[in-house]
């Protein structure tokens, strides 16, 4: 891979003076809390990986030097690997976490690292994405806030620095340290520099911005309208077409054109910084996850025909965060007052098609009405 | 391909009233201006093709009844098709005239029409899309207008109204009924709005834009930015790698994000509205140009490490709009203090690489500064 590395001339000039190495706790040893670990290796740090509980075979096979079950690439060396019992002693130094657990799984590592956290303040790199809503109040809680309520519950004194990452990441891709450029962003925005240092190699680009919420956002919605854009390759394949550039892309174009106007809108709604839906933790990542990831490919299986629970047996029990996004999405649109559900056309064919088993009929219509 | 239709069942009920056909002279017969062609006939107005004096092989295969060179697909039996000097005769009663000309047939196309125009004003549909430099003033110029001081030249008092499309459309997929959605725009706006009472079809979906350069920007620059997303598979082909969901989509989309940055700023200190750089006219189309277009594929040649010559040797002698924007916006950035050359790191670097045969090293890190 190393011709898709924009700089790369070997790796050991990217190592940091000793005395700026530090430890990195990541929580989690799925694809991307392990493909994250990448680029803190290559720049030398001291990376210690934990599993979850669910992660127990992920941990035994990277513990006897085999590759990630997921990624199927082996880890660098230089990361070492633990059970999740072990975080208390083994993280208790960090200088970093790292959290990169699924979006259920927040919750958890909230509970495990909330002693760590009341001992002494430190960054928390959040690699899960995700929204939820609060009832009864009716809000939209993005995912570092979501953590931060829950540690603060166990450990109410605790200073907490959340940072958050979007941008365009398949995990495989940056295990295999294929160029990106990401964006963190954090409340303190220290913290979001801090780790931008720590991180930073010439295949992993990082960009602090100041704008959470809307960065955020689009990292969570991102999921929810990729899988309208998957469609259209299900729609083609369906009608007995072959693969090519002549295919179904005006729809698929069509569709991501809407899914980018509706994604402006709310985070403009909602008060993020619209530009935010342009860049990488927009346009970008909603690209790679079309043509890349889990969400796209579950959209063509809809696409397709076939039925939700068809196409949900089809991704072989694959974490459709799509699917959490849009319940999320539809109680929260129930309940505001800052964006109307007209406006959002798409949005509401995706729920009532993922949600609600409705055909596959995208509103074409609506979108330029 | 019926499945890939929003809401098709059958074409019949799309016919609007024998009171509101209308003539439609199409002028060029290369494949957008024929794919165009479909949507109009499917209305059932009365449309005539006319081929440019290049397009006089196209034309004999289409007079037989023979599928287009280059769509590979017939055109529906109603469109009658004629030779370029057959237009003052038989456009001359046109109700709207369609310009499917490349960019380079615009003054022609002008040279053609403009006895008609003279003699009665009437909407010109403007397919073709590009920018022109305009020496010495170092003004970018919009197709549009480059057409419109033409007609002027010829026939000073030709009262006139071009209208614009722009928006995610490949003319194999258009001529196939795939569903789009595209943005007609003028300063016209009463024209745009009969261009899109006439063309309007349940797979061909139509806004109208107030915003002529936001729009025309768009069109000409998505397909200088698909040349860089397009680098992205050749240099994953390069190292090796076979396509599939780990390739370098990372790549790719942290490209894409920039590149609409890009765009969204052009746009925005060129007086245009930036949202369009987010809808159908920016996002869609670059999305479509960079999955199905010839833009993208010659931008996979150059990431796969094929020389300038070799590459577009390679293409066959497609035309490639992409070098001639390109080189508009180099000579532009030479001489204008809209926007500083450094603020579009992107571009600069894809004019290094294709005018100047510079060898492709994103510039990530400057994307991330």
């Amino acid at each position: 891979m190393s011709g898709v590395l924009a700089s790369a001339r070997g790796l050991a000039y990217m190592r940091p003076p000793e005395d700026t190495l530090a430890t990195i706790a990541i929580v989690g040893a799925g694809m991307m809390g392990s493909a994250i670990g990448v680029p803190f290796a290559d720049r030398g740090h001291d990376v210690r990986l934990f599993g979850t509980p669910l992660d127990l075979s992920i941990i035994e096979q990277l513990s006897l030097g085999n590759p990630h079950p997921g990624l199927r690439q082996t880890l660098p060396r230089s990361i070492r690997v633990f059970p999740s019992s072990m975080i208390e002693h083994v993280a208790r130094d960090a200088e970093l976490f790292v959290l990169g657990v699924s979006s259920a799984g927040v919750r958890w590592a909230a509970d495990a690292l909330a002693p760590l956290l009341a001992a002494r303040a430190r960054p928390v790199l959040m690699v899960s994405k995700g929204l939820e809503h609060v009832e009864p109040a009716g809000e939209l809680r993005i995912l570092p806030d979501v953590f931060a309520a829950r540690v603060r519950e166990l450990a109410p004194d605790a200073l907490l620095s959340p940072v958050a990452v979007a941008g365009p990441c398949i995990a495989g891709e940056l295990a295999r340290r294929v160029a990106t450029c990401v964006v963190l962003t954090g409340r303190d925005l220290a913290a979001a520099q801090r780790c931008r240092e720590l991180v930073s190699t010439p295949y992993y680009h990082v960009r602090v911005d100041a704008d959470v919420v809307g960065v955020e956002l689009c990292a969570a919605l991102k999921n929810a309208y990729a899988l309208g854009v998957g469609f259209a390759a299900g729609l083609h394949e369906r009608a007995g077409g072959a693969p090519g550039s002549v295919a179904a892309h005006n729809y698929e174009a069509a569709v991501f054109g809407q899914a980018l106007l509706e994604m402006h809108a709310l985070v403009s709604a909602l008060g993020g910084e619209p530009l935010s839906a342009v860049g990488f933790a927009g346009s970008g990542d909603l690209t790679v996850t079309c043509n890349g990831g889990r969400t796209g490919r579950f959209g063509k299986l809809l696409g397709a025909g076939h039925t939700l629970e068809r196409a949900r047996e089809l991704m072989g029990g694959a974490t459709l965060e799509c699917l959490e996004i849009l319940r999320v999405l539809d109680a929260f649109l129930a309940s505001t007052r800052s964006i109307a559900r007209e406006r959002l056309p798409l949005l509401g064919h995706l729920i009532d098609v993922a949600l609600k088993g409705a055909p596959v009929a995208m509103p074409f219509g609506s979108f330029v009405a």
